[in-house]
């Protein structure tokens, strides 16, 4: 009997969206409003869920503050009050996207639960986008 | 590694639960008040989802924006602000269950997008009550 | 000390913004899509609140399941699952904007609440458009 | 053509996370503000999904209302307003966590519906902190 | 030109609604389910605004992390992961309704913020019932 | 007989907080992380309400799609995705504090709406920071 146990999160970045080996013509094509070279920003709402067994001694997947402190530690840190462009050194030649952002974090927690346990990382851009992102 | 990208849209509609075949005594001890003659309606949020890969060169499995647009062109225009049943005829035989809506909205959706991406329709028919179609 | 107190209901109902004494082109102009002719359709969300003395004996303005279920017998049960223009009197000729809406319910729900508590309605037509109306 | 039907709900409890078997120090390292003594509580926020065939007589997976109804008797009836650990009996020797609450209900909800519609629980203990659970 | 600067918190809590100069009966009568002798609880949801002129050196009415810390170091500790009834002095003769908790919560940090700041508080008991107290 | 009728919007910006007259030290100690070089962002929620006579014509107090238009080509053209320091000739020398752009956002749209209708704005900086500003 497997349970998913899943926590909210948030931190709050600048971004750009741009591709280095192009144009500018061509990125302001492709990514539009979301090239604006001086950058924008997002209230990025995350909800991280790890699956697994229940210990019957505790009741518990995981003990979700842990995993809250795991997120704080571990993504918050780096993540929140960023400009994730010119602030993340993963983000010089990655472009961040939501979706590449959601590997990030799941890249980042996947190292510090425990191997069994199921990730999955959830991420809203916007209220209006998000994505889903479990390693497969 | 694929990621699936999702966006909220919603429209407001007008319907009635309602068989054809059957006696109004029988459609009304079915479907209760949902079979008002007159109509009843609702704010439709709608979160569509799809499921691929990542281009490298965008960050993006698709352009949300593109996908916003295909909801907009080819599901809000035809059941935003309209009576399911009397302005949509594909509901002239089907009832419109927020379960035969979704799968509308889905087989609209599937002629729009690439052949390999994978394909969700979460529709809410109010806040309390939604389903969730993937083709499947 | 006064507090007031909410309680947030809802109903669904279908409607269409038209004046009986202007053309369909005028109508079509003013209401746009709202004044489709079939109707379309809201999931109506209300706030109802009290504002008056607290009860030293209960620490309630009011009960709120007593206010609860005023709103369950005299607002949903009027307009919930109904056409607003076809199945509610008041609304034959009374435009049934969420203005008028706010109006009808505050004038019912003061005629079951105690003189001296000042009422307020918050109504959601969407969760994008909403209206409020304290009799002033 | 399978297709996900959910309905929200919601109980209001008070419990306390305690292992019978572990000392009382132990108790407090382990479950920290979780074990205050004199307990805590939540408004539990809780999504059941049945997921199956449509009837195409109903358009309908199963009647909603019929649903509602079975987590009113049978759930909400059990928990609501209640002191999980003290008036459940379940809970006298299992530890009312969100995990094994979540299993709680779906195996009362299980009997209560259809052998061939999958079942999914999703139960919020607060907008913060969920668990699903789905019988595998 | 006055802005009004709120601030979300939450804390969870048992209580229970009861008069210790009233019957077992009485008690029930007037409170029903809220009465239950082994408590219930809530996810208490806070939104604190306070109103004054803006600071032109910072923007600033009052910096948010100030409030949210008050909020933290005064009210989440005191209320948090506690039973109202019985952890919470104040509540020993006063009903801990979500009317006298706001007023509770009011005069505490009212005490922490200048003189000059107007000061509101709204409480969620549920996500469909909440109270608002302004000192007025 | 007035009414207040609300419209949600919403825009994606970076930010910094900085106030040029002093040094970086003493704007790190007072913005914090918000004073970061290299800026953050946020999705901005915004709520604009004007309050008025009824129209007995239509129903309305304004028609709200001509508030939605009001809101798109004179804030959302100048605000989103856009840098509020670099892009917006009005923040080089006023902080982009929540409380400033409230005021920045309610002069424009004084400007657009009728002299007998009320105006208020509530902006969202986060879920969790909001502010409102009504002119007095």
């Amino acid at each position: 009997m497997k349970v998913k146990v899943s926590r909210k999160a948030h931190f709050n970045s600048a971004h750009r969206l741009y591709n280095n080996n192009w144009s500018d013509e061509k990125n302001n094509d492709t990514f539009g409003k979301c090239n604006n070279h001086n950058y924008h920003g997002h209230n990025y709402e995350l909800i991280v869920s790890v699956t697994g067994l229940i210990d019957p001694q505790t009741g518990y997947v995981m003990d979700v503050s842990i995993l809250k402190n795991i997120i704080k530690d571990h993504v918050e840190s780096v993540l929140d009050h960023k400009n994730l462009n010119l602030d993340v050194p993963y983000f010089k030649d990655v472009i961040p996207s939501a979706e590449n952002i959601s590997i990030f974090i799941y890249d980042i927690i996947k190292t510090h639960i425990k191997d069994d346990l199921e990730l999955e990382v959830v991420l809203y851009e916007t209220p209006r986008n998000f994505v889903t992102y479990n390693g497969n």
